[in-house]
């Protein structure tokens, strides 16, 4: 866990100073992950695990109660089903690794390592599917992926990454899209509720969606410094896989008809997302929901506290477990705040401060991380007091960050305002837009900014596009993006 | 989920006439798995899937009780990382897959696909470990693996499969001894007290141990065709991964040592293991703690059912549910016969049919999977009555599974006797034996069998060993194995 002999970063970058760096130092001294001899790929470390496990946790739950089921499906998949779908070969063909020799033999056909799974997916869905009685298929799995990237960045962009990946087929394209929508929802609430990370739900431009998508939605979140994250995507894939991978079923007016898919995940990305949400220059902040510990016990006193105050703290300790707080206590032979700055650079939502005095007064000092307030609570009743702080905490997190989310989203009407309101890091800039793929293009070129999504609700724009003054098509949300 | 219209098999081979294609049978018709087109791959379908999770679950939480947490370390391993460990090399290398290409370009140097991870974690500990006060480092990762195997066989040999690896270091030898033992009675207890399967917990001879290890242990069971299976492992490594990784640590006096090293796995091998330890000519049958639906409720009625009966059969699974039982209600527009083989098929350990009598009655009537008893019990009390029936199963299948094991398990005392005793399919044999590998492997030419392990506890044999009549080493089980 915390180590303090790991030489390199003691200190980390302050984040008004390089965001960026900051990133980086926080990941490292956090121990959230380190990097691997394998190029782009990480090693994800236990801090930084235990927290993916708890969004997992959120995730699978959900999904499961969503009638969906998980399975696998294999990590290979042979370089020809790949190049079934058009679009999907030539979306993924640049960023996929080949396995050519295996068992001490060249292979006779290379496998790719799944950089996503539709193609293999679909295949065995072809061979499941017969009528319509056994669609929909539900299915979600766990797994690792590999897409070949230039540029890396812990959690946000790895050559290899962890996600869920749901692929669903049914007999209409309503269901279908339903079903897109209704992950789209999942997602955000997930986000919302557990990460404390307002969304925007939207759907994508063409030029952006999915390699052989029908549509594809997103949740766009914005981090710390003004740039936005795309933090899931959801799809209906249409027949296009249905076709391409031969999915056919005999519907109820006995027709030969190809199945509507969907398919939809989210990564590990979710872990940076949390750290450039909620972070601050000394180090991480968790929303609760997904801290591994909940609250850290710190004993303070003499030389002698070993003595004198570990025992309450460690009763402490045990009654809040008992109440079901994931809580630690930290015993180590440290000055108490060495261990305020360790813990603070960890993001446990609330320190527990005990010390003689407090024994004496039988109450115990409660730090909060975001707000930095002290509050001194009873012993009596401190379960369920501190339930009640994690809450808060967990509230004040999400309307400290939908705040600033919307302090940050601003309305341009003419391209002129949208270049001025787009300089820097604005966060994001609000516009119509007429749906050319053209005006897309050269927004990014004069900007730097990219359509994030054309958010779910909006009222349809009566005006003319921001940048070519043709009639609106849709409002977008444009910003400069991770 | 079930699915009828999969053609191929419809019935299944029954289990005395041929054991092997019955376990084919019952993985494809119970939907447990699917061949893919990647040779050697498997799909792990929902049903087979679920139990994986229930299996996960019971050992991960076992596994931090005992102060273990989860990481992630990457999927590609550098080929000079591999040969850094001699041993290690030499046993893997003829299994691994290579991949050559990424990102369009060919790689300067292969990366294994990893076959086990001792190479990459090794590394990264070289970098976390300083002194003693980082240690133990004790951790977990749930993970994919390939291993390039010529003849596979779903769940029990795959090319890719699932498992947990954990990897520890320590600083005595006298730890990484313990912690390798107390992993080994932690899989013990999982597949005795969860999975109902009866092993011997021992250790392995030299030429049956980890490519690289100091020290083997492994627990073995019997399955229903009197062939053993290793069904988990757990190494001391020594200090061999520290030393060829350089894995240092100042020690308490302030020497500079290399920490030793334990790793530990399981597999979704468990799953064939649950099959074929449990199952018979009607199909799978599963011990309760791992059935994805303990209950499956049936109504039966005539063709007005769905009026009379089903209104409280769905009130009867919202009861069980609600208690905490997980269960299932099957409405399909199928007759109850058909149903009924179907789950038994699926090995569901108990069934409630609730028909317009059985309402009159204020009753429903329980089938037992295992017995096939069936028992009448009152709508009163249901839950905990259904409870209990689980408890009883669960224990009736171990205690079923142990007989049959301690029946098959005999001893020999002379070569003759062991010859004659290892003829056809007899289960265990345990004989006094040497120590040496040329009588194991003598052993194994003339009877097919292989030394499973060197039961922890055994006393000391004082006779001579049972092929070559030296001074006996130690008393050693031998069986045919999967």
């Amino acid at each position: 866990m915390a180590n303090k002999h790991e030489g390199f970063v003691t200190e980390i970058t302050p984040r008004s100073e390089d965001f960026s760096q900051w990133y980086l130092d926080v990941v490292r001294r956090a121990e959230l992950a380190d990097y691997s001899p394998v190029k782009g790929c990480m090693v994800i470390r236990p801090y930084g695990y235990a927290i993916w496990e708890l969004i997992q946790q959120a995730l699978d739950v959900r999904i499961k109660a969503t009638g969906h089921v998980n399975a696998y499906f294999p990590l290979f998949i042979p370089e020809s089903l790949l190049h079934k779908e058009a679009e999907h070969v030539e979306g993924f063909s640049p960023q996929v690794a080949y396995v050519t020799h295996g068992g001490g033999e060249e292979l006779e056909e290379r496998l790719v390592v799944r950089p996503t799974s539709e193609a293999i997916v679909g295949t065995m869905y072809a061979k499941w599917v017969q009528g319509w009685r056994d669609l929909p298929i539900l299915i979600n799995q766990w797994a690792n992926v590999v897409r070949w990237e230039k540029v890396t960045r812990p959690f946000l962009r790895t050559t290899e990454f962890l996600w869920q990946e749901g692929h669903t087929a049914h007999e209409t394209e309503a269901e279908s899209e339903a079903e897109t929508l209704k992950i789209l929802d999942l997602y955000a609430e997930v986000c919302e509720t557990i990460l404390a990370m307002p969304v925007v739900k939207g759907r994508k431009s063409e030029s952006e969606k999915f390699a052989g998508a029908l549509r594809t939605y997103s949740i766009e979140a914005l981090m710390g410094d003004s740039r936005a994250l795309q933090a899931g995507t959801s799809h209906n894939l249409g027949q296009n896989f249905a076709k391409a991978f031969d999915i056919t079923f005999q519907a109820r007016d006995k027709s030969v008809q190809h199945v509507w898919g969907t398919s939809w995940g989210v990564t590990t990305r979710l872990v940076g997302a949390v750290i450039m949400t909620h972070g601050d220059d000394s180090g991480l902040i968790l929303p609760p929901l997904i801290a591994p510990y909940q609250v850290v016990v710190v004993p303070i006193g003499r030389d002698n506290w070993r003595e004198t105050v570990l025992p309450k703290a460690q009763e402490i300790k045990a009654g809040l477990a008992a109440a079901g707080i994931r809580v630690t206590l930290d015993e180590r032979d440290e000055r108490p705040g060495w261990k305020f700055a360790e813990w603070e650079l960890r993001g446990v939502p609330l320190r527990l401060e005990i010390g003689p005095r407090d024994i004496e007064k039988s109450q115990v000092l409660v730090a909060r991380r975001d707000t930095r307030e002290k509050i001194g609570v009873p012993m009596e009743g401190l379960a369920g007091r501190i339930k009640e702080l994690l809450g808060d905490v967990q509230r004040t997190l999400f309307d400290r960050a939908r705040a600033f989310r919307d302090d940050r989203t601003r309305r341009a009407s003419s391209y002129e305002e949208f270049k001025k309101l787009m300089e820097g890091r604005p966060g994001f800039v609000v516009a119509s837009w007429c749906g050319s793929a053209a005006c897309e293009a050269q927004i990014k070129t004069d900007t730097q900014a990219t359509l994030r999504n054309m958010p779910l609700g909006s009222a349809t724009p009566t005006g003319a596009c921001v940048r070519c003054d043709s009639p609106a098509a849709a409002e977008a949300w444009f910003a400069k993006a991770y």
